[in-house]
């Protein structure tokens, strides 16, 4: 049962890795300032090593899977990219890291500084990812998935650990890409509290495979392509969202803009588009919680240029 | 002993305070990250409404003392603007606000989007704080002092008051400029933990009070003008900080300003000037943590223009 993560596999994930990491901390927000309804819990994991979510992920891979001597490789939009060279260049790892050309140029910058050895080709995700999976295949390599990989997953589900010690709510609103953090955070809730994934609409990739029954490949445009556009989600974790993700609502580009202004004007928090969804999900009305339903979100990265936040 | 101000006190403006308020996160930061030494814990005020801790006076001021029909006036670097249009746009009092040219535009824009009559004349602080005065003697208007005043005094206490709760610590760094945030602090904790105020060179009102034995008019100058420049430290502040601040440190410009770079590079943390000087302090070797000396630092605001944090 290699697809199974259980919430006391996360526990000791998380023991392993809690030394490398910053706990992120939440903020519980009056959405009325953000002309919305009701609050909110905000999980401000921008906040993280590396400015994602993603390092949990890659701290897990690192530290329990065995790295060669020629290091590790990864595909990322950005995001896995920053995270993985940040925990290698810690753990003195060699890293390659593959990233297409619609990365930001914030996360691009990043990785660069931490010393790995970056390749910017191709137009999408999956471009890298074939790139990837090559030089995995000559160089012997270590691959560290961005998301379809069981380690990336329990090292996402860390995060829920964290929520549920800070906090009391009975829904939470999750970015979906390939599915790596909605795929730990599921498996570690199970069910209560209610997941909700939330997916650009340029970017639909678990509301078609949810259509379809099945991973399928999807659209990966929208202004977040550059985290959450992988061509279709991750089959490892396909199965738990159908298992525990209670339901996924889609957000247009100019609904993710705003939450992205509002939450900087509103509660001066920096949020790329793809940290922004859940926000943008609330108060679009994507998400309409029931009266007294107590939602958190997560803020799951902050890597982009501070200057798109200008009004 | 109208100076006096207990814990007590400032327990019992929070009750009243706090659902207005935001309950500001802290995260535990290793500095090896930002190029320092050490771990520090960052009280994240920035993120309290109004984009600065300035909205706990503000709303104690208001909630508080008699408020006349002519409503409220403020005298504001733009902060305490912000705060006071903010308390008074929620609680629905009119409020005249007072700034000098040097506010930064970030801040004079929110004073208008929260609806106060807003006035912007003068080069310094002293000179909004002038006309602030003429108008409450002709208006009757109630004036609410930036820092001066005990209701202020008490209700920036609070940020003291909900660190305590949040962490274990040995020393807080904490901005000064009139003083109304040390100044509330430092009466909250009464000599321990220890109260470390930090200054901007090129603003020095608590070196040069302490240096003088009693508030003294000091220079205005440094890129964080628009905080922390009034002329002078507050009549009311001076000898709670003579009784419980252990020490003042200072720090320039430069080094202010790559601690901002630092903490948005980082930690995706945005801090205005005023809001960095702690870790400023911390980079810049200002003050010396002695070994395992567990130090907090308020992050006390961040209203500014975004696009200063690229690099």
């Amino acid at each position: 049962m290699t697809g199974e993560i259980t919430r006391a596999d996360i526990e000791r994930v998380y023991h392993t890795i809690r030394p490398y990491l910053r706990r992120t901390p939440v903020i519980q927000v009056d959405l009325g300032e953000l002309n919305g309804h009701g609050t909110v819990t905000l999980k401000l994991e921008q906040l993280q090593c590396g400015g994602s979510f993603k390092a949990r992920g890659a701290f897990t891979n690192l530290l329990l899977r065995d790295v060669p001597e020629a290091g590790v490789v990864a595909a990322s939009g950005g995001n896995h990219g920053v995270a993985t060279a940040y925990a290698a260049h810690r753990l003195g790892i060699p890293a390659k890291i593959f990233v297409p050309t619609v990365s930001a140029p914030a996360k691009i910058e990043r990785i660069r500084q931490l010393g790995a050895d970056l390749v910017v080709g191709g137009d999408r995700y999956a471009d890298a990812y074939e790139a990837a999976q090559e030089w995995a295949a000559t160089s012997g390599a270590l691959s560290v998935h961005a998301f379809d990989q069981r380690e990336t997953l329990l090292g996402q589900g860390t995060l829920a650990l964290e929520l549920a010690e800070q906090a009391d709510f009975d829904t939470v609103l999750v970015p979906v890409g390939g599915g790596g953090l909605i795929g730990g955070i599921a498996s570690y809730f199970a069910g209560t509290p209610a997941v909700i994934g939330v997916e650009p609409d340029g970017a639909p990739t678990l509301a078609r495979a949810r259509a379809a029954g099945k991973p399928v490949d999807a659209p990966a445009g929208s202004i977040a392509a550059d985290a959450l556009a992988p061509r279709r989600i991750g089959e490892l974790v396909f199965p738990i969202t159908q298992s525990y993700v209670a339901d996924v609502v889609l957000v247009n580009d100019d609904a993710i803009r705003q939450a992205q202004r509002a939450l900087w004007q509103a509660v001066l928090i920096a949020a790329e588009p793809a940290g922004a969804v859940g926000v943008a999900a609330l108060l679009a009305g994507a998400y309409k919680p029931a009266t007294d339903e107590r939602v958190a979100v997560v803020i799951s990265g902050a890597n982009m240029s501070p200057g798109q936040l200008e009004a």
